[in-house]
């Protein structure tokens, strides 16, 4: 597979699979297609957001044998919109003739947060002090090394603040324990951070690396809300964020964007907070602020073509629009400073991302 | 009709039908899609560029009495890519429950040589002078008026320098009725222009009208080859345009974006050689060169949204790629300055449009 992926540049009319049909499939298929690719997505529901704008779409479960080859053959190369993908499914695609990228290593690393903080800490990429958690005696020795307020989550699965619980002293344990489903879980010291910061990075077939300016963002309920870029930071943050993403592509032999979550200690040190192997949501300001957005970056990388520019052109505030924060489309898309991206979902259930906004102002 | 057209925006997840499934109507749905539009498509060719990224595409003829109404009662709006919609097809539409826009008047001027240029002199904006050509007859009397060389052009269809010929003396008249069909048609004097001139712009459900910077287009046997914008131009120029482009929007009570070729006389006049009612390939600069591009500002003017910002945030150079030119995407791919649309066509046929690039330079 290595040796495929460093073959040839796919030409425009080349057939990309996507893995997942929500906003990021959907922005990436719009991506593609904009650089003259079909697309074809793999999704159980119907009607997908991102099946929508595409070619075709297989509807049907993410580890359906049947589909995963029927799309392993009609694409050159598939990629995914989620890390959790059944490493099984990648191996069906494999077998039908498609290249899967990002690879099956950044997929590992990145399902399950105990082999991700350790393979960060073997690249140098430094993150809070952790513990495996397999059982409430675990739980209760990793506390004490740790310390408290610690958070508990998950090894694996989990996202915008799902299965996690912080824990403020050793007598919540067995609660704690109990909340995330005695499953086999880590804990995370507490960073004792001053802001978020996050930095979207692309790697090519060639080896390549791009990196965006850094975001800065803000979380609400544990989900993001905003994201401010080019983040104003001093240029010797900049500079570590870019070591850090490039020693993490590199460790991973990476094709594509990746995102990576980072916590700005105050003192010039940067933890790594968690990577996410695909487009990212605070690299969405980069659709309005930069002429090569990461979802044509990440095209880009996977289909062997060069990267693109990672300069801003402009400064922007992105918004998501969460649930019923939709229906102030009638005020944004009067503002001539705002673009708006919509993701054609039904139904706004609370919480749900609906969209974004980008607020454009000159740098 | 123009009631409905007055009323309330549309809702993302409205659904909006385009007629015609090439690039234009691709990058129509795309622009839409952002938006968080539903998108179908009427072409009679399966799988068009346009219907590969829309929700549907409903295979039949432009006149095709049924799929017109289904396309009318699955659509809010109606649009097209092309002015050759014929006027029975859009009382289908309306029939089926759906706003046509631009409306029927625009459609009908813009598919008549001798009704365009009979309104825009209507209503002040300055053409050569021509004559209606119904007979051989006709011909010779428009040619000992209007001098030679003039141009002969059938008054309906022809597009891209297809359907006219030039006439360089009395004796080549009778040829040129022969060539282009002895069918009615319209003999233009010859415009003394330095160069072309183009001018998009749009106008609101509201009323309100935004003009992008001007165009200046260089043509090759007919056929667009690059547009630069904004063109360096004189204020007077510009001033003089955006009266144009006001006068037409306001004469056919437009809504949408529309396209105006202007020969640029040299003395500070402007002729308006033709319209276009729709987006145009002389607006594709928009694309990279303003926050809201022409394909976006057609979307909105349609759905009874309010209308982008026009300004431009960058100077670009629009270069159609033709035919196998289409094959120069992988050194273009590698310029940082350059950014593809590519339409997704399979077949490079000579002068076919396939793709257009942008090369973007600071202002």
């Amino acid at each position: 597979m290595s040796l495929s992926l460093k073959a040839s540049p796919l030409p425009p009319g080349s057939t990309l699979g996507i893995l997942g049909g929500g906003q990021l499939g959907r922005m990436l298929s719009q991506a593609a297609s904009r650089l003259g690719f079909n697309v074809v997505i793999l999704d159980p529901e119907e009607n997908s957001p991102a099946g929508r704008v595409s070619q075709g779409q297989i509807v049907a479960a993410y580890d359906n044998p049947t589909a995963l080859t029927v799309l392993g053959q009609s694409c050159e190369v598939v990629t995914f919109e989620f890390e959790n993908v059944p490493a099984g499914s990648v191996e069906r695609l494999a077998e039908g003739g498609a290249v899967v990228a990002p690879g099956p290593r950044a997929l590992a690393v990145a399902q399950d947060r105990v082999d991700e903080k350790t393979f960060l800490n073997s690249v140098g990429a430094t993150t809070v002090d952790f513990a495996a958690v397999d059982s409430l005696n675990d739980l209760i020795s990793a506390l004490d090394r740790l310390g408290t307020p610690a958070l508990l989550k998950t090894r694996r699965d989990g996202y915008d603040g799902k299965g996690q619980v912080w824990i403020r002293s050793v007598k919540m344990a067995a609660d704690a324990w109990q909340a995330i489903g005695q499953c086999p879980a880590i804990l995370e010291a507490r960073a004792d951070f001053v802001r978020e910061l996050s930095v979207i990075a692309a790697r090519g077939r060639d080896g390549r690396i791009a990196v965006y300016p850094l975001g800065e963002n803000i979380h609400k309920g544990g989900v993001l809300k905003t994201t401010i870029a080019p983040a104003a930071v001093e240029p010797k943050t900049t500079k570590r964020a870019r070591a850090i993403a490039t020693a993490i592509l590199e460790g991973l032999d990476y094709v594509g964007v990746l995102g990576v979550e980072l916590f700005d200690l105050g003192n010039g040190q940067l933890l790594v907070n968690e990577i996410a192997p695909r487009v990212h949501n605070t690299g969405h300001w980069t659709q309005d602020g930069c002429v090569c957005d990461q979802f044509e970056q990440h095209i880009r990388a996977i289909a062997g073509w060069p990267l693109g520019p990672t300069t801003a052109h402009a400064r922007v505030e992105m918004t998501n629009l969460l649930g019923d924060e939709i229906e102030q489309w009638t005020t944004l898309s009067a503002r001539a400073d705002t673009r708006l991206h919509l993701y054609g979902k039904a139904e706004a259930r609370p919480g749900r991302k609906m969209g974004h906004v980008n607020r454009v102002k000159p740098l």
